[in-house]
């Protein structure tokens, strides 16, 4: 049967919107997303709206877990963390029908999310979207709560970071929405962190790709995972800020080949490098360093290797500054068996351009370095992608070196 | 398939316990609480155990949604509220487990609880067992979220008061378990309120149709719901200190011919009392005055009409103090349509003595009338059921009619 006909009495658009916790984090903030979604539904649009649990809650909750036990069972903590988003969207439901609006809140499990059963970072495997057709049909805005689904025995399970991204791109395909639009508290993808770049310009749009390295590579504003799954399935997911009106940046397929051009900087400065000195250049060295830290949890990031002398090597290699401590001990332990010594430094930072087709287009390394060499800003790590070039540089020259390179690649400019 | 050869494989009893928001109000008291669960294991007992949310849970968040709207569409209060119970049930669980003990919690809906559509107030039709028996095969601690349930469209309803308890009582009716223990902050049901009365001593048995009548007229410790539920499916519940190991008081079928004794004295002071005086005695009068109370969700209490004087009479009844101003306003309207006046009363109290066969039996009613007017005591009003007698009398005298009923019925002595 086609489920159009039930929905489309008259034509018309289906749009997934997405609120972060600042967003919702009070009453009067619930109220504002409230008018925001009748808004559109005025337009003439069905919506669904996914909710992230207000403010702190989260935190709170993890808080109240940690005071029972320092490893709190997993299954009991997804069904702990799950009560915020449930919260948040009742509440936001609550809100559209003072507003004289038809509404209604779904659960992970009431809104047909189906997952794998890995608590704390299950994956999406299906959306049953009977559930919410019925009441899309009924003419009611469904809220949906974010961040989790449930397993084929119907345990609730948590999607992770990035979750409620996860859970409106994964609703917007699933429902095959005409666009997916997060709101935030910025304007949009800027070509740099505007507090550091003050004439930094908000993106018009952005590719998939681009994105995906500006969010891996310094931009938290939407989660990896989430631009994967709308890249996937070709979905448009718009950035844009929940408190004004401006249009946001639209992250879309892009033509990237003719674009050929810096679209922003990014940096980061939660960077910390280990260098493991005179290892013995033989198969298997990088296996036995990188699966005990894969083991623990940590994210390795840059590597760089260099070339051998005297069949001797060094390797380099970044992770958050948040894991220094405990990978140093894993790489330690793992060094002390090749006689190598291990070296740490937490006073750097990231600095990357991103832009289409970098690597086949001419001159954006030489600007890079160039630019960075005229400021005296020494280069430690070089590594490249097919639309990014990233420097790791002392962390006292990661600012100056984000706003001369915007300026050097004219980021200013309309 | 006879489930009990899955569960059993060497006899075990089955324990249904049920936690209020005073025992599971902190960290500290989940754990206390895990190990009393844990000590109820280890004597070789199966365990089910009914919580409800911690402290003030349900009261803030009833405040959130009151910050959003007056009047929060119940649909969407219900799934809100089922919140409070589900993080205390997780945090329950996570207890357990630290202490070693297999241990999971279970919504209302994964527990199987069916509930009519009725919102905030909703009925238990029927409980599907299938997960908690599959649960208690694995040999876990069962630990199910109270006061919630789901409709058959899979809607998170609410039971309103008493939830919990109800919860508690309907697992053990349906899954037939030994008893059904109530742990709270009293020792167990006393012959009087110990704050008032300090002899007052706690019962070791008490029959549930004593129970019900302590519960509606004054005691809180069980809700008049659970009792009925217990006495319809003849199921043992016992109501226990969480705090300390004395063995606390058994509700159960009772002997109750041949007791024949007063067993307790309760009293309330939330009671408010209205007079209609001057109405024209002919049918439908009541009605008239009661149908619009009961609409408007006011419970009444004890109704007395006098005798008809020249076909005219006064209709007088009690409702909690809380809606006297609702009941006064609606009353005075349907006055003003026969001319009568109404007349209100606040500063009243009652005062029940109650016990087996209470009617059939000589003397206890001429007892309490003789006490209280030696120690002149003024009786406003007097109604009575088979198994109690409750007297109105002026609010500061209701505490010296508890303690001297209780001397006079020597409750004091074993």
């Amino acid at each position: 049967m086609n489920k159009s006909f039930f929905i489309k009495s008259i034509p018309m658009g289906l749009i997934v919107q997405k609120y972060g916790g600042t967003s919702v984090a009070d009453s009067k903030r619930i109220m504002n997303v409230a008018r925001r979604i009748a808004a559109t539904r005025m337009d003439g649009n069905q919506v669904i709206a996914v909710v992230s649990a207000m403010g702190d809650t989260t935190d709170d909750l993890i808080k109240l877990a940690h005071e029972i036990t320092p490893k709190p069972n997993p299954r009991e903590m997804d069904v702990l963390l799950s009560t915020g988003e449930i919260v948040s969207s009742t509440l936001l439901a609550m809100a559209l029908k003072t507003l004289g609006f038809e509404a209604i809140s779904l659960t992970g499990a009431q809104a047909g999310i189906k997952t794998t059963r890995q608590y704390s970072r299950a994956l999406i495997t299906d959306i049953n979207p009977d559930r919410i057709y019925d009441e899309l049909r009924e003419g009611k805005i469904v809220i949906v709560a974010g961040f989790q689904g449930v397993t084929e025995g119907f345990d609730v399970t948590t999607l992770g970071r990035g979750g409620s991204d996860t859970t409106a791109v994964a609703l917007a395909a699933k429902l095959g929405a005409d666009k997916c639009v997060r709101y935030t508290d910025t304007e949009g993808i800027f070509t740099a962190d505007p507090r550091i770049v003050p004439d930094a310009t908000c993106l018009k749009e952005i590719s998939y790709e681009e994105m995906l390295e500006l969010s891996v590579y310094g931009s938290k504003v939407v989660h990896p995972r989430a631009i994967e799954l709308a890249e996937y399935y070709n979905m448009p997911l718009i950035v844009a800020s929940s408190f004004t009106n401006s249009p946001g940046t639209i992250i879309h397929g892009g033509k990237m080949e003719v674009r050929n051009k810096v679209t922003a900087i990014s940096h980061d400065m939660n960077v910390a490098k280990i260098t493991v000195q005179g290892i013995k250049d033989e198969p298997g060295i990088a296996a036995k360093l990188f699966v005990p830290l894969a083991d623990a949890g940590i994210s390795v990031d840059t590597i760089v290797q260099n070339s051998s002398i005297n069949e001797m090597t060094d390797l380099t290699f970044t992770v958050a500054e948040d894991d220094i401590e405990r990978a140093t001990a894993i790489v330690k332990t793992v060094a002390s068996q090749m006689n190598a010594k291990v070296v740490t430094d937490t006073h750097i930072g990231k600095v990357s351009i991103i832009g289409g087709s970098m690597l086949n287009g001419t001159g954006y390394a030489s600007t890079l370095f160039k630019t960075l060499s005229d400021e005296n800003i020494n280069i430690d790590l070089i590594t490249t992608s097919e639309i990014r070039i990233t420097v790791i540089v002392k962390e006292d020259k990661v600012l100056d070196a984000v706003r001369v390179l915007h300026s050097a690649f004219k980021l200013n400019e309309d």
